[in-house]
């Protein structure tokens, strides 16, 4: 939403409540790679205040998210919010590497910013391939905002660190980031709030019947426990999985089966919505699952969950058929090698879902009058 | 040496001489768990200017080497030098893992931090176990000096961006701090001038004949490619041998086989030194291998080496039998995954070495009447 003009709605909150309340709302730090509907949701919401966004390399090159997340927020008109460039690389994984790990082990079907085509047809667009230094030119141009000076992983830091305790982390590709600053400080993840994250893969089961429903089944029907943003970067989710974080939330792609980006639920949205965000909205591609906008709403009320769990996860850093794969274990079954405790979000409300995108947008119009 | 006459005996010379000259001196910056005889050389040498010093976790806790460095830099009265403290923890490797890999595996001959007693008797002494976090009280007392307050990575980074292409980096240590670096900002290897890294090993074979001699071809004649700070963080190794360095120069243990620090050379050392710094070194253990000291030497005069060569570098990530070791091949052999080319130091000229021992810290001494 507008800032200055949500400013004022939460002056006049202010006014009608209490000082306070006003000054409670979540702190939010979204770590992504692109800019989408997951931010959308929490920036245009009333009941969260995203603090800055962090960039990084999955979906596409971090150059190209940056890139995205600048123009996102003059579309949103929250040009105060800061856009930190985070890694361009995963730690150790590579783009070669994954080349030999394919002739090896089979073909990976989404590979994100390493993806030249899909191995066998499929109803999504295939995304343009880039190099990780290519200039980026967004389609409509880029945005006037410039992005931070500081590196995403030392932005997260200094936020942690001047807000102790009070910032919740939003990840939603890899993780790179986050284990940067957590090797670069090792009191950072203790510092943050917690940490909610989209990654990893339990046991997913296709619920819907659809074309693209029939298609994102081949991601995990003979793969349950591989899931892209941990696969780009097993080594930073691992890193990640073993830090003290006061308390982790993982979102797998298990809940995401049942909840599908649809032209009616852009239509819901864009009706509610600025015009602006209206306009962005009704340019995206349908068909997807939600796997992070379910992370943004869960972030707004954990109520969204209808099955969870309390596991110790970890992933496979090992360079085998496994890389990346999710580990898990019941409590007293983990080998207690640093794994922490998550909780583990395992099925949604998919009407609520819907319901709480709607709203937001909704709230981010409000708020924008 | 004492910094302020350094400052005089430089502005003297350049009377004497040119001011280009004494402005040109190599910017060296020593990233390493401690402060030794290696940090003495070059920053008691005439010939290199010595700009900072980065610590990291590796024969002690990165909280440990740091304290010792400022200590070092009192006793060199150099206490313009920055000290910035790295990581403490490696980025994948981790203690508990160590002990399984151990288990599985065999044991280490050193653990470095992570070492509570040696496997059978030795020589050498065995030193105190510490917490990652334990505050740290060195004999006779810490020193006044504070740490910078900039992450090693960051410091590094931003030193190279101000003096790009101009900036030798010594490592002796694991090397957590460079690949942290490489990983924030992908540009940091390709600005720096070059890279001397003492780590990995090749083919040693025992030259000397004495206690100390065959107790540490123990670390060697059974496991020929493995070497301590390889193996503390094999990741960061790995990432490090991938980056692109304008040069890059690899110390391996080969080299260290017929250089040994003898209480010969000590007194050698002290008897014209400043009486600070031959207090420091007559109170050094002897029997060690010149590991580090040979990564100095080199960067003070390259033609210390005897025998060298070229050869494409990488280290094993897998967490197997061989986690850790050195990959090397000849050009054309290599599997082009992106590792670099790395002039390699297989045999050194070691009465050249103490030579160049001595001389610098009669440089120092020099400079400091």
């Amino acid at each position: 939403m507008r800032s200055w003009r949500r400013l004022l709605a939460v002056l006049a909150l202010a006014f009608m409540a209490t000082g306070a309340q006003a000054q409670e709302r979540p702190k939010i730090i979204i770590d992504d790679e692109g800019f989408a509907l997951m931010h959308l949701m929490l920036i245009e919401s009333d009941k969260v205040d995203v603090v800055g966004l962090t960039s990084v390399s999955g979906n596409v090159w971090a150059n190209r998210a940056t890139a995205m997340q600048l123009k996102g927020l003059e579309i949103t008109q929250d040009e105060e919010i800061p856009v930190a460039e985070g890694a361009t690389f995963p730690l150790v994984n590579t783009e070669a590497m994954t080349d030999r790990w394919e002739a090896l082990y089979g073909k990976l079907t989404w590979k994100g910013a390493w993806m030249k085509e899909w191995v066998e047809p499929t109803v999504q667009s295939t995304p343009a391939y880039y190099g990780p230094h290519d200039p980026v030119e967004l389609p409509g141009g880029n945005a006037k905002l410039k992005k931070s000076d500081e590196i995403a992983a030392n932005f997260l830091i200094r936020m942690v660190r001047e807000n102790p305790h009070q910032i919740t982390i939003v990840a939603c590709g890899p993780l790179t980031n986050l284990a940067l600053a957590q090797r670069l400080d090792p009191e950072f993840a203790s510092l943050v709030k917690e940490l909610v994250y989209m990654g990893g893969s339990l046991n997913p089961r296709q619920v819907l019947d659809n074309v693209s429903a029939d298609e994102f089944a081949r991601e995990f029907v003979n793969s349950p426990r591989r899931e892209f943003n941990a696969r780009f970067d097993p080594e930073a989710a691992s890193i990640v999985s073993r830090a003290p974080w006061p308390k982790l939330v993982m979102i797998p792609s298990d809940p995401s089966t049942g909840a599908q980006l649809t032209p009616e639920l852009i239509a819901r949205m864009a009706k509610v919505a600025t015009p602006e965000v209206a306009e962005f909205i009704s340019g995206m591609e349908t068909g997807f699952p939600m796997w992070d906008e379910i992370a943004a709403a869960y972030v707004l009320d954990p109520s969204l969950e209808t099955e969870g769990d309390d596991l110790y996860v970890d992933y496979n850093t090992q360079f085998g058929p496994g890389y990346g794969d999710t580990l898990s274990w019941r409590e007293h079954y983990q080998p207690g090698l640093g794994e922490q405790k998550a909780h583990v979000v395992r099925a949604i409300d998919a009407q609520k879902l819907e319901a709480m995108m709607v709203e937001a947008m909704a709230e981010g119009n409000t708020a924008a009058r």
